[in-house]
């Protein structure tokens, strides 16, 4: 999905929401312990029911990795069933990887360009602490994203990304250097919504380019806070929720709760656009 | 394997080689391409050759991945056979994680602590730009090692890791920061070959840590620069080569060839020690 497609469905849809499917076999309703994948099954269940207030769902690898390679496989199955349900969906592999040039190929292939829908992603996210060359293998695939760390939502933000490099932050820095790698169309930027105040820094620097926005909900961060310092002239944000959609409840009406969780947050998102 | 464990290896085989499985489907001997699961039989053959010569192996997570669910499978046997080859062996995952807190617990779990062979790494490599809580989880696992990224050998290590903050450079900062969360029985450092000649000032920030050093061979780093500034009492060091050893021919004779190339370098390591 290019630049273009991705905000007419924004404003067709009237979201932003991404929903982040952190499924942990731990917290999912035990009724689907039975089932012969229960990850695959929660996921789809979720999708179907969010899928009217979402514009992009985002897996995060650890979540199926952590189950070995039937993980990887629940995960194949979810990216192939959002594929074949709706073309409006921007998928996101939150990965953060990066490594020397050829093997950030590798994790390229992972993610983009494969012939079927196995894992047929628009973005994944990637850690910029290698620097170009760990970036650039991602960017080949032109009709892809890279969205890439910036300011993390987390308390170890503070450890390294909000050092002072002369008279900016290593965050501010990432985002002057690494925006002469791709341009708005390729490039977007993770940006912690418990860090609103800093949002207005951050548009100084990258106006134009899409910013994720994780840490609304569970995380801490507010909607209103992230709209106000965030918005720009095409939307110019997706903001994630995870937790607070997905684990809502853990009964029979789980997934049937997680829409009216996702359709409270698109119903604000509808105001502001 | 703890770091006396380690120790003792090293001592015992003479070497602290470390063969990097970057096992690429486009670079294996073609005749291997016919057999059920190409990977896995490549890696079983270069690690029967080269087990007598190697201290370590070290999968890059990117390679099996590339593959989807299979890849995972591949690696996961590769895993199991080289646990039941020899007790012997320390075993990286070179995967370059890192997320918030309850995300990096999921990977920890991916490649730690689980109770078959299945994904039962001794060590994985983590990138630092999302701070301690994005590093903790994976110390938690008592039993097991960080090796987190200090300066790579990369080009694009020049554009964030070099950074100066105050009169450091980032790299030293990461160093100096991440000491504090554990000590050298459970944190190493990556750090480049080809950078040499700042191995004195990683020695000056951390004398007895373990460093993986990759890019020798391929990527242009020399052994004998590595030993003269980065060997410390217990050695300190494990050197990292991939292509040079594992692609050093690609006809029926590659396992061969392998064990000749991992041998030759192993002699070189046993005058050092």
């Amino acid at each position: 999905m290019n630049r273009k497609q991705l905000i007419a469905v924004i404003n067709k849809k009237k979201t932003f929401l991404c929903v982040g499917l952190d499924t942990d076999l731990t917290k999912i309703p035990t009724f689907l312990l039975e089932k012969d994948d229960p990850i695959f099954e929660f996921n789809k269940a979720i999708v179907d029911a969010t899928l009217p207030f979402a514009l992009a769902y985002k897996p995060n690898l650890a979540f199926y990795e952590s189950q070995g390679w039937k993980g990887l496989l629940s995960l194949e199955k979810t990216v192939q069933y959002i594929r074949q349900k709706s073309n409006d969906v921007f998928l996101i592999a939150d990965a953060k990887r990066g490594d020397i040039g050829n093997t950030s190929t590798q994790y390229a292939k992972s993610f983009f360009g494969q012939e079927d829908n196995r894992l047929n992603y628009d973005a994944v996210t990637v850690a910029p602490y290698m620097g170009e060359d760990s970036v650039k293998p991602f960017l080949e695939f032109k009709d892809n994203w890279v969205v890439l760390l910036a300011l993390t939502s987390n308390k170890g933000a503070d450890n390294f990304q909000r050092l002072p490099i002369g008279n900016k932050q290593l965050f501010e820095q990432v985002l002057e250097t690494s925006k002469q790698w791709a341009d708005e169309k390729q490039m977007m930027y993770v940006v912690g919504a418990t860090q609103a105040d800093m949002l207005s820094q951050v548009r100084n620097i990258v106006p134009d380019n899409f910013l994720l926005i994780p840490g609304v909900g569970a995380q801490g961060g507010s909607l209103e806070a992230v709209v106000k310092y965030g918005l720009n002239n095409d939307c110019g944000l997706i903001v994630n929720s995870s937790r607070g959609i997905i684990y809502a409840d853990n009964t029979k009406d789980f997934a049937d709760r997680a829409a009216q969780e996702a359709e409270k947050i698109q119903k604000q998102m509808a105001l502001y656009l």
